[in-house]
């Protein structure tokens, strides 16, 4: 069985990050499905997703490991394209990646204590973003 | 139900990327599934798969940072094994990962309009990879 | 039909890497199930999940770059707020991500010759890890 959701949500630009975990429990626990595999998806080619310990500090120290591996005011041949300044946003999100998945079993998602559900936006200024959270098992 | 597909490019080696969308679509399309999770995965350890706004720039760009990041003629102790020279490969396939999973609702990946589903080739020759596409779903 | 199975595992700490391929293996085959996707999840916010050549080699190369990237000796705001050490842990476990998915067909997983699944411990002390494998299919 398949259940498929979209969530839209506000970002504040790059190095900002959301935690998405008890939307998705929420979702999980809601399905009807005891045991499968809950898939998240950011829409769009300047985000991500992963899973973090979510507090200030790792936020911080994700975005500084980014700012130091794909600088925001370098040259990128990206900008010569569109005149767009999200080169860099383009480079970290391909790298980080769109999608998450996550077992569950019981209902419960397999995170750890410390391990939430983390959107990370890369784009230089706020954006709406687009959500899909697919829940497939039984 | 779950239906798998393997198909075989030619990649001209470190740096090149190829824009796997049109196929998995296609493959989604013709499924005769409605909703479900379409996983690509690349078999070998010196390619990746990713989501990016696949345009030149963006290719460039991206294959800079990992430049920066695993640099092609820097020292690896993997040469120093099999008199390999792709060392900067293994680590950057690493990085990016191997495997992509996208759900799809009414036959339509979740995609943005400038997304891509991407693989990246980081071996040093041209290789001929070979891509696992798996729809699964009802 | 899904299978959850979890497996502990004891690591030594920043810089170790454990081959999961045939425990993986072993479960795809034993699982009665012929064609699917199985996915690798660690639980916790300093490991991660991918594939690789796994070599001593590749292994050193790889924890050489996170060194490059995000050295375990900088300064981290997580660090100022429970007086941990591993911040470098949690951005690099952040980068490369918890889960891995690997289609299977014919009770195979559809692996390279010199590709295996790899835990990565990034934290800085040794752990016991959980890792969750599932495996949906047909």
């Amino acid at each position: 069985m398949v259940k498929t959701f979209t969530r839209q949500l506000n970002t504040r630009g790059q190095g900002d990050a959301l935690d998405l975990t008890s939307e998705v429990a929420a979702i999980v626990s809601q399905s009807g499905l005891s045991a499968g595999l809950v898939t998240v998806f950011v829409t769009g080619s300047t985000a991500g997703l992963t899973t973090a310990e979510f507090e200030p500090g790792v936020v911080h120290d994700f975005d500084a490991m980014f700012e130091r591996l794909a600088p925001r005011h370098a040259d990128y041949r990206h900008h010569l394209r569109w005149g767009d300044d999200n080169g860099s946003s383009h480079v970290r999100a391909a790298l980080l990646g769109p999608s998450l998945s996550v077992p569950f079993h019981d209902r419960e998602l397999s995170l750890g204590t410390w391990q939430q559900i983390v959107l990370v936006e890369f784009d230089t200024h706020p954006r709406t973003r687009e959500i899909v959270i697919q829940v497939m098992g039984e």
